[in-house]
């Protein structure tokens, strides 16, 4: 089967498939059973060789999978042997976080502009890539191709940044604001809305513990 | 129906409505139709319905809902009338990020304590809430009741770090770390895996962009 008969519910996880095929290359092992894996992420067997199916060929049985063609082939899937222009906007605590990770450029993300307003911060550079004042983004993003901008501002600076980035031909939004956004069709967003994740733990010690 | 009878898939959409209903009230409305917070939130009207019936008489046939009321007693269900002792351990940009925000206090979180193993963080203070060498985290959990520790150490620190927490009691892992971790099952974990989150992006970009 090839990529375009895999379904969003798959793509959502490869990922984490990704993540772990990583680790154990980094621990050394060369192959892998769907049960052993199974184990290991707490998925089902099935659901594995259900999911890996779509990359035929690389599981055998009785024989297992080849972690490095396996996990090269869903990096394939990924994007992640694209090198993609990442920027960040909002040089605050988040930001800078997401700036110094650099776990992203082992994924083709490469970091070419951090952005804030706050004078604090402009001028500053972080891993040797300056902090640049907002109100030079438009220009940048004329200059600079960038697939991915991850927006950390506060909610009072959505709508001024938006229209920027949507101008600028940005593909995708990793968006930490309080609130979704509102971009045309042919913009991706991912949100990632931390306040969510902790209420979502908060509600499950409240109802399912014990 | 009571709370017992609230499914895990509905606990996880009501951070989102606990959220909007959060701006809603921010914005000085009173009420709102199924249809209005449809279109708002981008899920289907019937959807919401048959969420919100879990909180039954709270809607009312052409007259909507009583945004305060249906947000408190989401937010009741969410747990965010109780005071939950909160800590942070790893004082690194992520830590700082989750120590700084206000926003968690209004859920109810108090952010009791951060804790790092860098001289270079210790001594230092978060709003007011100085950083401790992690070797003090064990006497402190005896100390003060924690119901949640955030999670932002490198994977290297991860093993030394969950035995510590499991028997001083944690109810919950808010786990930012690089790999799932392994608890006993009365201990909820919440995880955050930023880097899942920027492949999915990514292959959306690559896969469903027009």
């Amino acid at each position: 089967m090839g990529e375009k008969g895999i379904s969003q519910a798959v793509i959502n996880r490869l990922p984490r498939y990704y993540r772990y095929l990583g680790d154990l290359i980094h621990e050394g092992e060369e192959r892998i059973s769907s049960n052993v894996l199974s184990n290991r992420m707490n998925v089902t067997a099935s659901q594995i060789r259900q999911d890996l199916n779509h990359f035929g060929g690389f599981g055998q049985q009785g024989y297992g999978y080849n972690i490095k063609t396996l996990h090269a082939e869903i990096g394939h899937i990924l994007g992640v042997d694209k090198k993609q222009g990442f920027i960040v906007i909002g040089a605050g605590n988040l930001g800078q976080a997401i700036a110094n990770y650099v776990g992203f450029e082992q994924y083709g993300f490469q970091l070419k502009g951090i952005f804030d307003v706050d004078l604090a911060y402009v001028g500053e550079e972080i891993r040797g890539i300056p902090i640049r004042h907002m109100r030079e983004l438009r220009s940048f993003l004329t200059e600079v191709e960038i697939s991915i901008a991850a927006l950390t501002v506060p909610r009072s600076a959505v709508d001024q940044v938006i229209p920027i980035l949507t101008e600028g031909k940005i593909q995708g939004i990793w968006n930490f604001t309080h609130n979704e956004i509102k971009v045309p069709e042919d913009i991706k967003v991912e949100n990632v809305h931390l306040s969510d994740s902790l209420l979502r733990l908060s509600c499950n010690l409240t109802h399912l513990a014990q």
